[in-house]
């Protein structure tokens, strides 16, 4: 009989459990479902961006998603399960006690939004990012150096010390912090004591400003400096962090009763989604691989001899093994990119709202029609035609060197205007800054030969495809599988559990392989070489003279 | 029995008769009609910008318009009309015979556009345009220097050039070149000898660089170093040039019998339209008149003595008695201003057309109220509030210093972005435009006190107008006359027949007065004024890296 694994990728609206051959990375089965609570906008506030989620929530959709997915196979498939991993969505943090429980499990604080998981878009924590900020720019180290170099309010130590300041009795009560990516895997090899929890290198060198070349988290005197606040939890959180190919233990009988496997089952450490579905998606040295959808994030890895001490500038993270395990993970990304064409779907929508008479499912459909509609006719639009140029940060810049504040710009409006020519000109731009990613790895010596794609518009999407090939004038794949993260969770599953000595190997024989390969058109990349000056210089103008 | 004037305003699209009491401006009656062979479309051709009138049209319309108005009074006001004159679109220019009579009048090229009047907005003549710039810069005297120091291909020198070199057997043909506001006075005085053709100073003075600076049209060694096909027109065409305040001569028998008029009529010169109506509207020393539509044509007088030998930089004409006969006329002028608006538009037309479903006059009736629903949410958007910047170049930029090639922007896209927010920085952007118009003047050391709005938007758009008011900072009065370009007309008439000793005599007695008056807030100035400084950097760097 063959071993069998299971991959659990936790993401913003849903859980996903994918059941796979260890061997083969064929998948068996997948089963997804919906976070209970926040499907009903529980302990959320659009209004002041405040994400969170309930810890039930995550509980309640593992025990659901994996008695399902195996209840799709061989009944002996269950039986055969030798490891189980998962990714999450984050920094998505939370205040939890002395058994490293979220406060919000305790009947007390059951319906405090601030004893809940702070979602990754959370951003009630401006102001202490703002200060955060200062405090690394003061000191003479740059703790968020490996970060970027600036720190968001979407991140570890912005959102505890909101949590710090703004809800005293949580501050009381909490005896750590932990991220989701942790907890998870905590949970299910019975942890009982927040000292035991195995902290992951993916999140908190990516999230925390954890780094070997410091010892760790910042020093005390720089954190208490920050706000008082945060003094003491540098010495209460942890010391060290272990890469996600690493088991944390065994499933407990409690789990292994709950989900139907084994108490043999191998728990590896838990990482991000992105950083997971990398290695899904087969990335190696000299690949870059995107996750396409709302926004992008872009995932490398190089090695220790190649990168040696340089600090990549201008990215979001650079941490030993938040990828593979022995190399330099990078990680990059633009804030939008599904959501540029989002955002000129809803002005198109306006006059089908208010104009059109029409109502309910017809007028969402019609909506529904917009980009299907702009993408046929902007597509027989030549290269260059229509001479309109845009950026594309409608919502701030995040790589090259993030800034939140730039907006989007579209030049080249004529009596000759149209829709599509709009359109066109957004994905262009969209492109363009995938262009402006690559090329930053570039100067800063990361070479690119490849590029993988995955994510929704990586599979559904073959015209912004294909203009963002012409415009790297580099050949893209796409991967096969839809579901690249959760296969991603399932080779370190599989790894931890033996079944591979290294990541790496795991991802070379599990590989869903690749459904596409675009290849620039030299021509077009050659126009294109021309116009993405032009979206530099007016990005450049548009960030120094208007925002 | 009081006296009566006739004001003749030769449009675009239609002709209309303006029956006015020649001492109170009083109107008693109206008539318009479209020009029968234009409405069907004959002789143009949008694909390459060609657009030609036929001289009949004119003519037809004329019987038609003034019998029709003067139908409408009492039946003893015919026999106390005492003058006509005519405003017309320019440089609309016309290839003629010995006679005077455009070719198209005999039935050898009575088929023939290029023997017809070559619309103001016909654009076939871009390349003889490019060429005759490069003449002017590469001479000793800047013959357009009193045009703005740019020749534009919608003037006459280069439509004429045009036609030579792409109509031989017109070319041979002709004796010479008449401007539509100049044909149609000396048809009604009943010339037969294209010598005694009274020129215009207005269409002359701002379209063929006649300047009494030069003595009259540029050199023959300049005009022929063009081309030598322009070789000799020079001598052929005409020395001086009149102000329209000058009666042409007495209505012919044969029109005072078409018309039912007295042959005592007196015909004035004509002129074009946006000149005479600013004198319509009012227009005096340090009131800027402005006539707003699809674009905008600027209208100001300064005196000689205010002016000196100064030549006012990037407007568009500069022309001793264009406007009021004894001052220096000055044109300037936006190339886009309801067109910014109707681009816009046509945007969001194409989800109604493409994706609503609905058809005919529902479809057209919701098109039709793009405008009215965007201004309505529009005008709620607190001033600065949306963060949207916009040029408003769609369709070039007339003033200052015109620039064909340079096309509109619109910055500040965020996820959160709207159709009116998008419609409200285009308002503004077009107010900018005025803005920077109205600077220029300034800059140059005529002084604006007052600014006078005529034209569909004037009267229209309370929301359009309050922007601009807010954005000059100087009160905007509105001409309670949708006419005030006939009136106008009816104005010269007076003076022409000798009701009055001046035109400013004629202005002040006949004037329509205001229907309304829009005056500044200085807290949206003061916003406003912050904000222009930073369209004119975005303009300055569009212009100089993007196109």
């Amino acid at each position: 009989m063959a071993r069998f694994v299971i991959g659990l990728d936790y993401g913003t609206d849903s859980a996903r459990a994918l059941v796979v051959n260890a061997e083969t990375g064929e998948i068996l089965s997948s089963s997804v479902k919906n976070y209970p609570r926040w499907s009903r906008g529980l302990y959320c506030d659009p209004a002041s961006n405040q994400w969170r989620q309930h810890p039930k929530d995550y509980l309640e959709v593992l025990e659901f998603t994996v008695r399902d997915a195996l209840s799709k196979c061989d009944p002996d498939v269950a039986a055969n399960v030798v490891g189980l991993a998962f990714d999450t969505t984050g920094s998505t943090p939370a205040f939890a006690d002395e058994t490293g429980a979220p406060l919000a499990l305790s009947p007390e604080y059951s319906n405090d939004p601030d004893a809940m998981f702070i979602l990754w878009k959370d951003h009630t924590a401006i102001q202490e990012a703002a200060e955060i900020n200062e405090a690394c720019k003061a000191s003479g180290t740059d703790y968020s150096m490996f970060e970027g170099g600036v720190y968001s309010p979407e991140w570890f130590w912005a959102k505890a010390l909101h949590i710090l300041r703004n809800s005293p009795e949580i501050a009381t009560k909490a005896s750590t912090i932990v991220e989701c990516c942790e907890w998870l895997p905590a949970v299910l090899t019975g942890v009982t004591d927040h000292r035991k929890i195995v902290r992951s290198r993916c999140a908190q060198g990516h999230k925390s400003m954890w780094s070997a070349e410091w010892g760790g988290l910042p020093p005390e005197d720089f954190l208490s400096g920050i706000d008082p606040a945060l003094a003491g939890w540098r010495s209460r959180l942890f010391e060290n962090t272990e890469t996600a190919d690493k088991p944390v233990g065994h499933l407990c009988p409690e789990w292994a009763g709950k989900l139907g496997l084994s108490e043999k089952v191998i728990v590896a450490g838990g990482a991000f989604d992105c950083h997971m579905g990398a290695v899904g998606a087969g990335v190696k040295p000299y690949t870059l691989v995107r996750v396409i959808g709302t926004s992008t994030c872009d995932v490398m890895v190089v090695s220790h001899e190649e990168i040696g001490d340089k600090c990549i500038k201008g990215i979001c993270g650079q941490v030993d093994g938040s990828v593979i395990p022995g190399m330099i993970g990078l990680e990059a990304g633009q804030s939008s990119f599904g959501d540029v064409y989002a955002m000129f779907r809803r002005v198109l929508e306006w006059p089908l709202r208010e104009l059109s008479g029409l109502e309910g499912e017809a007028l969402e459909e019609a909506c529904g029609n917009i980009i299907p509609s702009l993408t046929v006719e902007a597509e027989r639009i030549p290269v260059s035609e229509s001479g309109m140029l845009s950026t594309d940060w409608v919502n701030g810049r995040r790589t090259p060197d993030a800034n939140p504040l730039v907006k989007g710009t579209v030049s080249g409006f004529t009596l000759g205007t149209t829709a599509p020519m709009i359109f066109r000109s957004l994905v262009e731009a969209t492109a363009f800054g995938t262009k402006a990613i690559h090329d930053r790895f570039a100067e800063e010596g990361v070479r690119i030969d490849e590029v993988i794609g995955i994510g929704g518009i990586a599979l559904k999407s073959p015209f912004v495809m294909q203009t963002m090939c012409d415009v790297l004038g580099k050949p893209i794949k796409v991967c096969k599988t839809m579901q690249a993260c959760a296969l991603g969770a399932a080779m370190f599953a599989a790894t931890a559990a033996g079944v591979y000595e290294k990541v790496e190997d795991a991802s070379l024989a599990m590989s869903s392989g690749f459904s596409k390969e675009y290849v620039p058109d030299p021509a077009r990349t050659k126009v294109y070489s021309e116009i993405y000056k032009k979206y530099l210089a007016l990005g450049s103008f548009a960030e120094e003279a208007l925002y």
